[in-house]
């Protein structure tokens, strides 16, 4: 492989799944990509498929004008960055962490930079690994908008849809925990459903579709949501707090008299309870929302 | 308005909301209607459009051959259905319970219309009062397949989707049930992110095109984590189990720094951590389902 100036060059630093991912990505778009991971071997077929493995994760960095960092959490990454060899080789480029965490860490990590002269944007991969490279990924990126539109062009290799939330460095921290809690609270209701179902001899198939119909009404509730809570409407017009409370209620007798753990609906049927209890039994579940932040 | 041997007929006991919506739509519909309410001038302009008042719940059934009846809950029914007078009338009639409750009452109830002779079906609205008579309303029946099509015409009159579960009385319960789980669940999800997004300085209508994101990835994933349930094959090489832990525990850090109620998010991450630790790590979430009802 001839490197000329023109080719774009990027360092993935972690070899984890999403790493290796993130590394074929790029490889497969023509990026010159350098690697490393702390336990060595964890290339795979990346380096026949032209992946440069670096000795260390100083040289690594010192290798390309934009590293990019996926690890299992921040402890993870503080651990290789704030090395001093490594934080030097940093100074003056880019760094893009795409590890996932809390928007503290986000903030934490971009003080960091700031301090030690390193280019800071931070980044969130909302989908799975299978999905890098492919149209179906989804990457959420905060931080300075040069730095971005600069690296754009090689960030973009990894396919799917790039959102620049803005300047401040946790917002791509921000909406992928969000985004997160949405997940998996949904998940835990479903799989809570299964097995409410199955002790009523409705098998996981037959339900299955029924509960994509209610996925599919979620997105224009979340819309209408977002405005009550964004102006402090919390209409329960359609679907008074009251009404909601007496269906958790029959999810959480007819589970337990199956004997199954409810204990997550059994919290979201408490904190309807305490915001009936608090005067909003006419409003919308939307007021939860607020009654959640109180102090 | 004259009434042919030919013109469907159908009563309606119970006129909240929901009542008053079925009713509105069987008038629409051109069926003549008699309706009861226990508290009676809940009739609104349904008399104007041709609704016919009955004086007690058992003239109202006498007056037609199919009663629907929907009411806060089976308490609320039961106290209408089993007074002697009206049990005596509904004796080889029809009688739909569209009432919400649990498939126990539902299986309570039918027991009951067997031992008095009354031809009884189950069913759940699973949309709001706005969407009946509307092709966005959506309703489940269980019971005697020849009862539910030799009434179908009427209740077709509802509009919307119509599924016949099977026979087994409490079927549309049970699907009732899990898939308020599965909506009380996932919205309970949304309006924490929505409080934690506030909190970290992101505004409601920001987060919901996103949030609709995720809830636009929930089908395939429900379909995925059906057949691992009923196969009993749980894959988490997408997804494994250890890794979702962590991201639940971001989450729940990230509301909890700005001191949100998290009680949701912590069961969910009990769950997982509890499967976790009985040996299910590298399991895909979907075996917390199995989990859940062991004994």
């Amino acid at each position: 492989m001839s490197v000329t100036p023109q080719q774009p060059a990027v360092t993935v630093l972690g070899l984890g799944p999403m790493g290796r991912a993130l590394t074929g990505a790029f490889l497969a778009a023509g990026v010159r990509t350098t690697v490393w991971n702390r336990t060595p071997g964890r290339e795979g077929d990346l380096t026949e498929r032209g992946a440069v493995t670096a000795a260390s994760a100083a040289e690594a960095v010192a290798a390309s004008p934009l590293t990019v960092i996926c690890m299992v959490n921040y402890d993870a990454t503080d651990a290789v960055l704030r090395q001093d060899a490594v934080t030097a080789a940093l100074k003056g480029r880019v760094l893009v962490n795409l590890s996932a965490d809390t928007p503290g860490r986000a903030r934490d990590t971009g003080a960091w930079a700031g301090e030690h002269g390193v280019r800071y944007l931070d980044g969130a991969i909302m989908t799975p690994a299978g999905t890098i490279g492919s149209p179906a990924g989804v990457f959420l990126f905060s931080g300075p908008a040069g730095t971005y539109e600069e690296h754009r062009p090689v960030l973009d290799a990894l396919g799917g849809t790039h959102t620049h939330l803005g300047e401040e460095i946790s917002r791509a921290a921000a909406f992928d925990i969000a985004l997160l809690d949405v997940f998996w609270t949904s998940m835990a209701g479903y799989v809570h459903a299964l097995a409410l179902a199955g002790a009523e001899g409705v098998s996981p198939r037959e339900l299955a579709p029924f509960a994509a119909g209610i996925a599919q009404i979620l997105p224009p509730l979340f819309e209408e949501f977002a405005g009550d809570v964004e102006d402090g409407t919390y209409s329960g017009a359609i679907n008074p707090l009251t009404s909601g409370v007496s269906s958790m209620a029959h999810v959480v007798h007819a589970a337990e008299d199956h004997a199954i753990d409810s204990g997550v609906m059994r919290a979201v049927e408490g904190l309807a309870r305490r915001t009936v209890a608090l005067g909003h039994g006419a409003d919308g579940f939307s007021r939860v929302a607020e009654v959640l932040r109180r102090r």
